[in-house]
């Protein structure tokens, strides 16, 4: 990872669009310090200040996070000793279609499976308000969900899609849930092609492109070399797979059909989805798209 | 007041220290805003972007704060026009007792009532972050809880927390609380003399000393003209004092002793300071000493 182009500033601003509230937040971001603290003492760089912006809707359970600093700061000072920081790490509550920061004051910005939250349209601002925020010659990173197909209801990532609105269904079946509410229930979520992104990106003509790449990622995450066989039976795997799937949704389907059905509904699910792979050649194919991207700010 | 020397920046840089989570946090920041864009106007400047950092310890409830947000922001760009911002408000969990932003990016620091949370000893090292963190000419203004005896337990603010504990013995020989957790229970809190800030800001050298003022609030801030008479019968009076103490001690409280006998505490403390009230000359010396301290970084 190039963070900025030659010399170190300073203070080095991060953020980290669509933290969410779990362990990955902070996990992301040790690594992304690590990368950067290796490049500085290559550089023979002194000591770099850190600003780190974490970001998620308004709604995000920002305590959450913050608890969990005391100890990564803890862990900082003791990994890497007396030559490195201070770091500031703050969270920032707001949607990211729009702008976050004041004009040229971040340096990188980092996004894991957020981003997929736009629209087609949103893109476009997404990426001039990134531009704004971004000083010159500073990068983005992004992974997202992606697709293979021309067709945005393709197969693979619907498929997950598809049950999770079959464990809905049968929610509705019992009387649990009211089918009105399903009906009305909305994932605003686009998984773009590859080839989409880059017409966007390079139409904006606000970034330089540097890595775009496509990626399959098993359904299980835990499970992703298959080549070799899998490692756990179909529910172990589709109770991983449920685990990924509910970090996204749960709040979204906890404000639409309220707290007390949710671990019911995750339940269904993981039956369903080991019903489903289960099935011939169904394992194999349980993949979703992924996509990897990383500009320059021009 | 006065934010910054001559001309503005591009974006300006305000810290709340001690935020709290209450509705209070944000109708300061409102009032500073007002205060600049009024400067800004005058000045015939552009539109600033604004940088607002909340901070307060850790186990603050920052989610409160940000669900208002949404509000803010609508309130701001109604009031405000077009030509306004825009304004970016986070949160940043830690104590100020130590480095909280990199060096020299804050214009104004605030705070209100929670410096007197610092020992005596804490305040230099506060100074000296504040210094570090504030952009040469920055502006830092404060409240805070003041003394104006040579005794530190001097007589006024002291009765309001003799009171205090004496609702605590009174939970005690009730059975509700535990001895043994009183007696290990400390507010560390300090109120300074006047000339012991002065002293020690001085001395340290880092601030321009503009104002430092003493000043008495009545126990009950809703009802603070008693020269013409009280407006508050004593025990509406010791609910509204009540309310303040509580909003700054609760959290102490429940940690020290739990949720559950908190309304119970509050309530014995307001029927206490009620009775305390109706003695003799008792009401017009409930007040309590606050200190207003307005300096420039050098």
């Amino acid at each position: 990872m190039k963070v900025y182009n030659s010399t170190l500033p300073h203070c080095l601003c991060i953020a980290d669009l669509g933290c969410s509230s779990g362990t990955n937040s902070l996990l992301v971001l040790t690594e992304i310090i690590d990368t950067i603290e290796l490049a500085r003492n290559r550089l023979g760089h002194p000591s770099l200040e850190y600003q780190v912006a974490l970001n998620d809707l308004t709604g995000n359970d920002f305590n959450t996070i913050f608890k969990s600093l005391p100890a990564l700061y803890e862990k900082l000072k003791k990994e890497k000793g007396e030559n490195f920081g201070p770091c500031f790490i703050s969270g920032l509550p707001g949607s990211f279609i729009g702008r976050l920061f004041p004009c040229k004051t971040i340096h990188f910005v980092h996004s894991s499976y957020s981003v997929h939250w736009l629209s087609q349209k949103d893109f476009s601002v997404f990426l001039k308000s990134r531009y704004d925020e971004l000083v010159p010659g500073g990068h983005m990173v992004m992974t997202m969900l992606g697709n293979k197909s021309e067709d945005p209801f393709s197969r693979d990532f619907c498929t997950l899609m598809e049950l999770l609105a079959k464990s809905l269904k049968d929610l509705v079946s019992k009387g649990l849930i009211e089918e009105a509410k399903v009906d009305s229930f909305n994932l605003p979520l686009y998984a773009p092609r590859l080839e989409e992104l880059r017409t966007i990106i390079e139409r904006d003509g606000l970034f330089d492109l540097e890595k775009l790449e496509i990626f399959d990622v098993n359904w299980d995450p835990n499970d992703d070399n298959h080549n070799e066989g899998f490692m756990f039976d179909n529910i172990s795997s589709a109770r991983n797979a449920v685990r990924c799937v509910r970090a996204v949704t749960e709040s979204m389907f906890v404000h639409q059909f309220g707290e007390a059905i949710i671990d019911n509904l995750y339940q269904r699910y993981t039956e369903i989805i080991a019903e489903h792979l289960s099935k011939e050649n169904a394992r194999e194919k349980s993949k979703y798209v992924s996509l990897l991207i990383s500009m320059k700010r021009k």
